[in-house]
């Protein structure tokens, strides 16, 4: 089989159930537009989102939700895309405990994301939360993924998962690869409140998947911009989180909105029943491909299925490579 | 089939090749006779070995020489023994991961034996060091033991695997087992400088497998009662190595020995080579069996491989349940 692409990506998201506005411009889009270039390695992190203990019986649903909208919204194994469940590869808990061995303690408690976590879960900083950057690694290390999307935030977990392999491969040689990173804008959303980032715990976000109707009720309540308190006063776009999404679902009628809105010629509610009809039609094909898949439940966990015995080709060969590397003994 | 044992048992001990007369006394002995009553799994622990990282490329070796030894001492898969190498059944990664989301880490960190480990080796605390007793806990867990042999200074260690699985099981149900102490005599010998424990790292250690002619020179090499400077004075057998180990090996004749010590009725010399007579008849049968296994090399991967299938079956079996349990989406 020829390849003509430039690499493999490797990228994984926890499975969050239906996904929301967040999601799709800071990482499904990109996720689609990546799969054009490269072999794509696409992962629920199922076995990361343990890290917290909770919700653990809602995995399974959250799972199938986010995977239908990954499919809706374009990722597609058709393309060569693999998508798959984390904890369905096994051996990706094997590379975990053997790059443990080779990853020190201070590493891990020093990042800043630790410390965040700390303070986050003061009474539950388990064993496992400290080595998720090691699992993180071995998601990437094991299916030698070339090039893994990152935003500028994020630079700093890869930075960290190549020195985790180069440490490695000091140790035993060049066994794995060393990730570059492919610079990619991850677009911060915030949420209907206008203040924090949208989240699905917060429940200030509007999922992907959402109804006409449901859309519209959600985008009325939208904060906008605070500074405008009646409908003649003058807006600042500039500061309005409603007009920042409009540059994304109402590109070719964002100058005359930001005109609009400057000159108080429309008002908050007006903007947001614009951009309410913009979004929803954005999604339409999207919730019409998502019901057509979700007739089928089987869809999606046969894709996963299909997606895990993918992946486990390439897990298996390069574990079986890194355990030849240390000298473990070989099973026959 | 029907089984009328009491439980299974489960024990570890790292590769580390020819085992010597503390490893006989310490564990082997014991493994053999609790075949007796229990279903034994006997695990090679690889993974442990590498939280130093050194010598791994010795561990294949070390691996074959310790289970030559084993077998050779009457560890026998035909009695149901399960003999097999960690890293070939790597479900016990799986679990080490899932335990570790439910392991404090001040738990960890505040173990004597992980201080002690951080004395040994500051500069090379890696995370899968501190990882250490989860990944024990994932060995007894996974093969759901009822009974795990400990002496009086293992049992910390043990206690620490019930604390984990009563966690496990209390966030998500009666899973796993708590296995229960049996306490058991693991003799603590001596190195033949008399001084510090046997342990082929300080070269001090007699191996079982030693010819006559090197046990001799090994046990001519030992420390006896430092009191005894002349062959006429008389002889303190309490505070004297050789003596201790008469007691294992020259069971019958130790009254006489002692008598004769103290009498200065025998001189060091004399009494070295009465061991090295005894020590070698001891094993005799057993160098007999392991020349006679160690013909064809097979034989011993043949049982670890053999090992590894049947501890395949109850892993499998066990991590499966565990899984579940959690909530993690099912492969189909």
């Amino acid at each position: 089989m020829t390849n003509t692409k430039k690499g493999r990506v490797f990228s994984g998201a926890r499975p969050t159930g239906r996904q929301h506005l967040g999601n799709y411009l800071g990482a499904i889009r990109n996720y689609v537009a990546l799969q054009d270039d490269y072999d794509c390695v696409y992962c629920v992190v199922d076995l990361h989102a343990l890290t917290t203990l909770e919700d653990t019986d809602k995995l399974r649903g959250w799972t199938y939700e986010m995977t239908l909208d990954w499919l809706a919204a374009g990722m597609n194994p058709d393309l060569g895309t693999i998508i798959f469940v984390q904890s369905h590869v096994p051996q990706v808990t094997e590379l975990h405990l053997l790059l443990s061995m080779a990853t020190p303690l201070g590493w891990l408690t020093r990042l800043p994301t630790f410390k965040d976590k700390v303070r986050q879960q003061p009474d539950n900083v388990n064993y496992g939360l400290v080595g998720y950057p090691v699992l993180m690694a071995a998601d990437i290390a094991l299916y030698k993924a070339d090039v893994v999307p990152v935003g500028v935030d994020q630079a700093p977990h890869l930075e960290f998962t190549r020195e985790i392999v180069r440490r490695f491969n000091h140790h035993f040689g060049e066994v794995l690869i060393e990730p570059q990173a492919k610079h990619t804008e991850f677009t911060k959303v915030l949420g209907i409140d206008g203040e924090q980032k949208m989240s699905k715990s917060l429940d200030n976000h509007i999922e992907i998947a959402a109804s006409p109707e449901e859309i519209e009720q959600r985008v009325m309540q939208m904060k906008t911009d605070p500074a405008r308190k009646f409908r003649s006063d003058p807006g600042h776009p500039e500061v309005c989180n409603l007009f920042s999404l409009h540059s994304f679902f109402s590109a070719d009628q964002v100058a005359q909105i930001e005109q609009d809105c400057r000159g108080a010629g429309i008002g908050c509610v007006q903007c947001k029943r614009l951009f309410a009809q913009n979004l929803s039609a954005h999604f339409a094909p999207f919730r019409e491909r998502r019901a057509e898949l979700a007739k089928d439940p089987d869809v999606v966990w046969d894709v996963l299925a299909e997606g895990a015995r993918r992946a486990s080709v390439i897990a298996s060969e390069v574990i079986s490579e890194v355990k030849d590397a240390i000298g473990l003994p070989k099973p026959r």
